[in-house]
Order: C-alpha cells, then sequence, then structure tokens
C-alpha cells in the first residue's frame, strides 16, 4: 500500500494507481468505488462483535406464528418486550418523553413518514395537503410523499418558500438529515400539522438538550443502534386517533412488522439501556460518540487543509446525558465545494468516491452529503482519495 | 366442560352456559368470542412443536446490520439464501416455474400486491389504470389499491361487471380467497395485465396440477407454512423491468425488508423442502393435508346434519405433488346460509363465532369466510357452538 503522503504526491486525477490494503488483508484496486452515498452504518459493527454473544437471540419454528403480537393494544403487532425496552431506553437517554405517547412500530421509519402522512391528512379536502421540509431536506421525503402520486398529500418543496394558506404538514428533521444541524419549523402558519423525524436525535451524534415531547416523533433503529437490516422505527404520538390510524396504515400496507425484527430490537435496545446502566459493560453511546469524533476530527484535519472544500460547523451543547459538552458529530458529513466547481458529487466520483448531490436534498450541487458509518476500511481509503484531490489542487 | 350432544339440548341461544375446556386445561367461558375472522394460521404450530429445534436460528448482534443483502442482484436487499430456499421449494413442490423468473422479496404479501400496482401501472395516463377481481375477492384488495388515493391505480369492483375499453389489472387469486375455488382471469380483454395470487397453491390446500407459469406470481410464508409473524411474502417475476420497479417500491417505502425475517423463512422453508425429500422426517405438506382432511370432514358432517347452511364443494384432481387424487381443503370456508337469515355474520356473532361477511369480498352477506387454520382447540369450539344453532334452528 502506498503511504498516505506520499501517494499524494504522486497521484494522478485517479489517486492511487498502487492498490490500496483494506484492513482484513485483502487488496482494493483503485478503480474500487467507496460507496457513502446510503447511510450504512456498518460502523457499529465493530461494537457488537465486541459484545461477543450477550445480543445472541434464538427463535424457534413454532414460536411468533400469530400475526398478533398483542391483541389488547391500540397497536396489535407491537411485540411488548419491544415496547418496553423502546420506553426504557428512551428514558435512559431522555431524549424523548413516552409516558403519555402511543408507541406505533413500523418496518424502519420509512414506514412511518407514510403512515403519518395518511393518518395527518384531512380525508374531506379536494385536494392533497402540501408536505414541506426546509431545504436541505431529506432526500427521500419527495419520493416517499409522491411515488404512488396520493389524493391525500402531495410534496410541496422547500418549506422556506411555502406561502400557501391552509392547512400543510412540515417535515422537521432534528438533528436534520443531510448536514446535522438542529432544527425548529419553519413555516409556523397556524395550520401547520409537524412530524418530528428524530432518527439521528441520539448522543453519538449530538448534544441530548432536553427531551422531546412533540406530537409525532419518529425514530429508527438503524441510526441508533446500527441494524438497519432489521427495518425497525418507531413513532411516539400523543393523540390516540392519529396512532389508530397509523397503526391502520401498517395493517394494510403490511399486515404489521416482522416479529423476529422486533424481538432482535427488542435485546438490543435492552443491551444499549444496559450498556448505560451497568459499568461493567462498555458504554454504547461513549463507544459511538468516541468512534464518531474521532473521525470528524481526521476528516476536519483533511478538510482544513484544503482549498477545495468546506464543512458544516456545530455548536458546543450542554449533553444532560453525558452531563458535558458536546459538539455535534453527524452520521452524514455536508462538504461544500469552495472552488469553481459545480457539481461535486461528479467530482468526488472521479476520485472514486461515490457521495450524494445537494441537488437530491433540493439545495446546492456543489454541497454532497458523505455517509460517516461506513466501516473503518472505507472510510480510511475515503480519507486517502480525499486528500488526493487537495494534492492534485495544490499541485495545480 | 358440557358434553356437546347434551349441550346442544339444552342449549339458549348462547349456546353453551357451562364454561368450555380449552385444550391447555384453561377455562373459556361461554362468551368468550372465538375470532375467525382473521386467517390466523396458528393450526401450524404443532407442527412446528414436533420439529423441535431443526429449525432454531441465531442472531448475534454483529450480523446484519447493512441495509444491502446482495448488492449485485436486481433485488438487492433479498438474502441469498432465501432465494436459493424458494427456488428449491417451488422445485420440490412442483407448484410454479422459477428457473425464469426475478424473485423480490416482500413484508408479506401484502406489500407485493402494492408493489406489483405501483410496477404494472403506465405512467403516462391522465386516469388511473382499473383494477378488478372476480367477486367474491380477497376483501384487502380495494382497500390496499385504493387506502392512500393514488392516482395511478383505482379500484374497479367486480371483474364480471367490468365493461370498460382500454388497460386493467385482474387479480386472480387461485385457490380462491374466500372460497377456495380454482380461478382463471375472468375479463380477458385484450389490456389486461393479470396478476397471480398464488399464496394457497400448495398442497394442503389444494391439488397441485401443474407448475404455475404466469408473468407475476404472488407468494407468502404465511400460508405456506404458518409463519405470519415473520411477514415474508416473495413475487415471481418475469419481466425484468417489472422486478425491478417492484423493488423500486420496496425501497422507497421501507427500504427492503427485515433480514431476520427472510433468514428465519430461509431456514423453515428449507426444513420443508427437507421434510419432502428424507423419509426420516414428518412431511409437512401430508401433515398439514391430513390435519386440514380431517378438519374439513368434521365441518362438512356438521354442516350436512343442518338445514341452515351450506359449503362450497371442490372436484376431486390428480396431484402431481402427492401423486395422488385430492380434493381441496382451503385456508377458509365458505359458509352460506340456507334460511331467511340475511346477514350471517351476524347470526354467528350471536353465537361468539367471529367471521367476515361476504359482504366484504364484494358478494352476499348470506356467506361468511370462516378461517379453518386456528388452533385446535378453538375449532372444536367454534364445530361444538355451530352445531348449537342447529340444535336451537331444530328445536324451533
Amino acid at each position: 500500500m502506498c503511504g498516505t503522503e506520499a501517494c499524494l504526491i504522486k497521484c494522478s486525477p485517479v489517486p492511487c494507481v498502487t492498490p490500496e490494503t483494506r484492513e482484513n488483508g485483502t487488496l482494493i484496486k483503485w478503480d474500487t468505488l467507496i460507496n457513502l452515498d446510503h447511510g450504512d452504518p456498518v460502523m457499529y459493527e465493530s461494537y457488537w462483535r465486541k459484545m461477543g454473544n450477550r445480543c445472541d437471540i434464538t427463535f424457534s419454528g413454532y414460536q411468533s406464528l400469530s400475526y398478533f403480537a398483542n391483541a389488547k393494544n391500540l397497536c396489535w403487532f407491537l411485540e411488548p418486550k419491544l415496547e418496553e425496552e423502546i420506553k426504557r431506553l428512551h428514558n435512559v437517554v431522555g431524549n424523548a418523553i413516552v409516558d403519555d405517547h402511543y408507541i406505533v412500530v413500523g418496518t424502519g421509519s420509512s414506514q412511518l413518514i407514510q403512515a403519518a402522512l395518511y393518518a395527518l391528512s384531512p380525508t374531506d379536502e379536494p385536494e392533497p395537503i402540501s408536505v414541506v421540509s426546509a431545504a436541505p431536506f431529506y432526500s427521500s421525503y419527495p419520493e416517499v410523499t409522491d411515488f404512488v402520486r396520493s389524493g391525500l398529500y402531495k410534496w410541496a418543496g422547500d418549506a422556506r418558500n411555502f406561502e400557501k394558506d391552509g392547512p400543510y404538514i412540515e417535515f422537521i428533521t432534528s438533528p436534520n438529515n443531510p448536514d446535522g444541524v438542529t432544527r425548529e419549523p419553519v413555516v409556523n402558519g397556524i395550520q401547520g400539522i409537524l412530524i418530528h423525524d428524530l432518527a439521528y436525535y441520539w448522543p453519538q451524534y449530538t448534544a441530548i438538550t432536553s427531551p422531546a415531547k412533540y406530537d409525532v416523533m419518529l425514530f429508527t433503529v438503524s441510526k441508533c443502534t446500527g441494524h438497519a437490516g432489521s427495518r425497525i422505527g418507531w413513532a411516539l404520538v400523543r393523540d390516540k386517533e392519529v396512532a389508530r390510524k397509523m397503526t391502520k396504515f401498517m395493517e394494510i400496507s403490511t399486515i404489521g412488522v416482522s416479529k423476529e425484527a422486533q424481538l432482535r430490537a427488542a435485546k438490543i435496545l435492552g443491551l444499549i439501556s444496559d450498556s448505560c446502566l451497568d459499568p461493567t459493560l462498555e458504554n454504547f453511546f461513549e463507544y459511538s460518540q468516541s468512534h464518531m469524533t474521532k473521525r470528524w476530527q481526521r476528516l476536519r484535519e483533511v478538510v482544513k487543509s484544503s482549498d477545495l472544500f468546506t464543512l458544516q460547523k456545530y455548536p458546543l451543547q450542554y449533553c444532560h446525558f453525558t452531563r458535558d459538552f458536546y459538539e455535534s458529530h453527524p452520521a452524514f458529513a455536508w462538504l461544500m465545494c469552495k472552488g469553481s466547481e459545480d457539481d461535486l458529487e461528479k467530482l468526488l466520483k472521479g476520485y472514486k468516491i461515490q457521495t450524494r448531490s445537494g441537488r437530491k436534498f433540493g439545495s446546492d450541487p456543489k454541497c454532497v452529503r458523505i455517509s460517516m458509518l461506513s466501516r473503518d476500511e472505507d472510510f480510511n481509503i475515503f480519507l486517502q482519495r480525499l486528500m488526493s484531490i487537495q494534492g492534485v489542487t495544490n499541485g495545480n
């Protein structure tokens, strides 16, 4: 493997001709794309490997045949054990009020986004309700809202440009995806219906400044623990009728949510709570905070030495969970191009780094979103390649 | 427990004042509703209990974190092991051609129904495409088609009454839910797009007369093995672009399908195939055929002795899987009222038997659908109560 510094000097626009070595000893060729487009949270694998068999869960052939988990619950397919561990974790972390809220489980938070739109849209209006979010907004909102061309709700773009009278739904993603910024509602109209997407409101990403207590709050296991393959999300819903309609959405669209995924998620959330309370276990959030902090420090160093790039900045805030000040270390880096390059995604793709263009977030193509949750080996190669771009630029 | 015969003579309109005993020794009170509305396949638990730990599957904390199962596959979230076991089972049973079809996995077949509608609907038409199915049709089709008021597709009712020109989508459910009848397309228009829902095309329910080879075929673990709680279904899709669009639907609506559920389903389908090939294992389909046959015999006896009810009849057909003649024993009984009673669901509800009215299937409220897949104890109580209605009627 070429040393990073030496490599930079020798580099052509395709950064490393010499193959780079992955951590597991296999070679990665110079033309292998490093995919940081999706927020695939495989970074967390290292923590779960360290936990050994503490989270093992075994299913027998005769378990969980029924559609029902608890026929008496409003959300009849929600496993009681998952409900219990969701409540426990929010109480341990202090990031959301759960006591006066109903829990609705979903096949990831994507399904809950649709369930919330379904439950909150008026049914007696001739026109679909407008759905907005402030740019840069999560790139899936427009597609999720419009893909089957619903007559109930319709994507209406950037919340900052929304000036129509009447009811509307606003997504508030806080910390925001893609740029990690803490957010408040933007439109502030009298007939606004708010959905708070709190997928990233966990201590590894941001300071927990107070417990969230909104009408509809969405969370997902994917970004909390890294188990994206399980497809488990949950909504905390204050109003009973809204919770009932969201449950109805799940019933019609998928007749509930996989029991295996729910029970495994319960086990995993349980271990995270335990790790915060039992000093003999490595605290999950301390581990992941430390991991994210190191990655961000390294990325900032690379970007700092660059004429081409700049990164979003975050304030230091007091975190009630860690009882210390913490600067956000978001799951995505929001990288901006200072130079004349108009299409940053394209530029990085030329260096075999796949990112997601700002255009997809209703923003500037001079920005890209970059996943910070890849495996260490991919993150290292990403930094090498990013440095090589600067090397080339500096050399020009 | 009151003996069944004795009970009949003594019965008031509420059949048993004396509590009935469940198989596990607990008492079931006379006012406990027996819920046979849903097709909850808990009957199969007994087989899986007999299989002991042969289907056990353990997940460690570090497994399946990624969204991806196989990034190179068209259906990138489909677990290779599940794909393999789906293909193997269809080849063992001979109920569907898989070799020239793509497999798309879904969160139950409900999600695949929507994915198929999304993939098959024209995108350049001003009006949504009409979706039809011949009554009595699966009660969820109208709701699944219309619940978010899609501009792509719209429920247009009973296929037998459909006379509009132009493109349309027809669901062909065979064997049919609710009435168990083998079906062909009904509209037969030149611009018809067909979705074959084959959830019940398994040897316990009907004779396997030939391998199905349609453009879009839907299957579900729920009705094949009984694992409804897992929410795993699959589509066999001939056309690559249709498969790609169905995969896109899954990506937008739930970003894939739970890995735990898929891997467990693979294990379970694998054991079913093994049980058909290995004589030391109890053959799953023989076991479930035998179970269904006995239930149907007992139900037919009760109905036969009644002046009030009649049941759908089925032909004897040669089954290429069992190499024997087999009469269908559907997952649902389609019970019809011969008497003057107009609302059979209401009548049975008065006897604490919850069924689903024919009205919900676009049919006659003198019919109801009754799940035949309950636990033995519930099925026994159902028969007792059904007999008691006759007792009362005969006594009148």
